[in-house]
């Protein structure tokens, strides 16, 4: 199993995977969420890669992004030609090395590809929740994972990482669960959505509404708000990318032609690979799970967390030790943002290393192939694992 | 009339002023277009402010962006409240000073403020031309532009003067008709529309094209597309603006609550915003003119002027004297664009200058007062009068 080599040619993989479910009921059978109102019973999809040592010291959480799942890793079958969305990042010998640590991942609370999410049956109902799911926000994501370390008998979490929304996760998990997290690695994320990020979510949330299909979030067996999903999704593209990303990728050049058409079909490459991400995408996400999902992260300002008083001090509670990456040509999570987050971090007392990496692909550059980041996070975590082995030693 | 007083205090105003219009009509009856087809007869909306010397030497032609019209400045009536889009720029002693030049604006074609456009009547049918009407491109702009100074008997352009898609169709005038024009400011522009410029503008059609109402462009006397057309402009504004501007003018401020609503409805000030945005825009605009007029702006490529051997040799024709103004925070036409037009016109042999605002407004910086745009544009343009006057008087 473990020669078995990825399709992307990025090292050696952790080969066949199996979605696995875990469902939990709080007393009374409901999880109290941020908004007041209560949830359950709540199944979340996870997946494991590498071997759980005896002491339950060797865990890495892996939280992923917007539109991510809990199949970050590995292949679901020989025949599957797709591996999981960070097959660069993990696996043996990889940045997060799956010969020594044990590495879980969960689709979030809200999403629509295992866990709980608007598109789940209502029990109360029979029918899919629609928009009579509750709001979630990045805490009850986060309180949703807490449920599933228990039930793996995991209490402390070696490392935790993620980028983008996922970073926001990690972020979360430092200030609500102190006691639980040693260190984490916030990958070109925000400690709160700025006005530009929820501008773009919000015009994203409006191209679904105004699709007739979305029917108030009713279409379940029907026909779906694919073209608005399809728009949303064009729209997080763009900010996926950068200037410059774009520039390389697709400049001004035609699409299989050699003059204008004077048509209003497909000209430019650009548009033809947007229209091509908006179609793939609707073939696999729920058009409701993306409006929870989008309000939770439009949601998220880490310096409100319990009303803190101050936003430099968020993180004194915190007992992990941090690394914070940003890339130069993010503009949706800009650099400045994770300075922002540093310097809370060293106000609050801790222990924070940061880089900024040169990188063109603007957002998206975290997910991507980098040598530079899976040398900082290998560095990162086996070294705060060698600093809890010295602390347990003592 | 000229003690008219501006509800902007930007100075004094033209006044109460009048839409024209002028219809030519090329023989036989229409006018050839870059895409091969043929269009006629044509209607350009325009209007006029200060007086035209004996000699026509006063000419300033400005050239609005997408959405704009030929409102420039002044009032319709003493009741109107609103003036023209730029009249902190156009009026007795400001930038554009209409004490001492003749200002020209027109609506351009493709249009839907009094120019022929989708939504004016096929004289063919009798109906609208919706998706009928041909493909027209910045050239075809500035070709029929061309026609209205004719009829205005005016030969020699003192200065032309827009920003954004009014700057392309500056740049357009230069090379396709070298002869007319004396000078040239081109701000907040680029030679060609880059892939990240392509995509939002795509991105705004798919919008409208989502929505039903939009019936292939056949809506005219039916439902309009108006929540398409409110997406599209939800996305343009944010191109208009920046990170910083939206920091600042909104940050995370909740509108007209204390706490999360936890529903799907405005809870931020930028959302309200960007909704209030695209509501007010349904009533002025037409949905099928804003595909065309995205469209004439993602094909414009002045480097493939007449298949230009090399792009910085275009403006060698030219014998226009530039000037070329980009703002620190636009991130649709970034400065590294006008950069590269700047070189161009200097490897051309033109003579050229170039200013960089510092603007934490975005794209927009280039429409709102600002003094030393004002002073740039009124300088350059009274050194070209007075240059202009010494050549005739030799």
């Amino acid at each position: 199993m473990s020669e078995y080599i990825t399709h992307d040619q990025s090292g050696r993989s952790v080969g066949i995977v199996e979605k696995q479910f875990f469902t939990f009921a709080h007393p009374p059978n409901e999880m109290p969420l941020d908004s007041g109102a209560r949830l359950g019973p709540i199944t979340l999809a996870y997946e494991t890669y590498g071997t759980l040592n005896p002491d339950c010291s060797n865990v890495v959480l892996v939280l992923h992004a917007l539109t991510g799942d809990s199949h970050a890793a590995g292949y679901y079958s020989k025949d599957d030609d797709k591996p999981g969305w960070w097959e660069n990042m993990i696996g043996p010998g990889k940045g997060i090395d799956t010969d020594h640590y044990f590495v879980v991942c969960s689709n979030v609370l809200g999403g629509c590809m295992g866990s709980t999410g608007p598109c789940a049956v209502n029990p109360q109902t029979g029918m899919p929740y629609g928009m009579d799911f509750p709001f979630v926000t990045i805490g009850d994501m986060v309180r949703a994972q807490k449920a599933l370390m228990e039930h793996l008998g995991i209490d402390r979490i070696l490392c935790l990482i993620g980028g983008s929304m996922g970073g926001m996760q990690v972020l979360q998990w430092c200030v609500q669960y102190p006691e639980n997290v040693c260190s984490a690695i916030a990958l070109a994320t925000t400690m709160r959505h700025s006005a530009l990020s929820i501008a773009f979510n919000e015009v994203a949330r409006q191209a679904i509404a105004a699709d007739p299909n979305w029917n108030q979030g009713d279409y379940y067996g029907k026909k779906q708000p694919d073209v608005g999903l399809s728009v949303a999704r064009m729209i997080g593209h763009i900010t996926y990318l950068s200037d410059e990303a774009m520039r390389r990728k697709f400049g001004r050049r035609l699409q299989d032609k050699e003059d204008f058409s004077y048509q209003f079909d497909v000209d430019f490459q650009v548009e033809s690979y947007l229209r091509h991400q908006g179609a793939k995408f609707v073939e696999r996400f729920d058009a409701n799970s993306f409006l929870y999902i989008t309000k939770a992260a439009d949601y998220f300002d880490l310096t409100r967390f319990r009303r803190a008083d101050s936003p430099v001090t968020v993180f004194s509670a915190s007992r992990a030790k941090f690394m914070v990456v940003s890339f130069t040509s993010d503009w949706l999570y800009p650099t400045y943002q994770s300075r922002e987050m540093v310097q809370a971090m060293k106000k609050s007392g801790r222990d924070v290393s940061f880089c900024e990496i040169e990188a063109e692909w603007g957002h998206d550059a975290f997910l991507l192939p980098n040598q530079r980041l899976t040398n900082l996070v290998r560095g990162f975590i086996d070294s705060v694992y060698e600093d809890t082995g010295k602390q347990a030693a003592l």
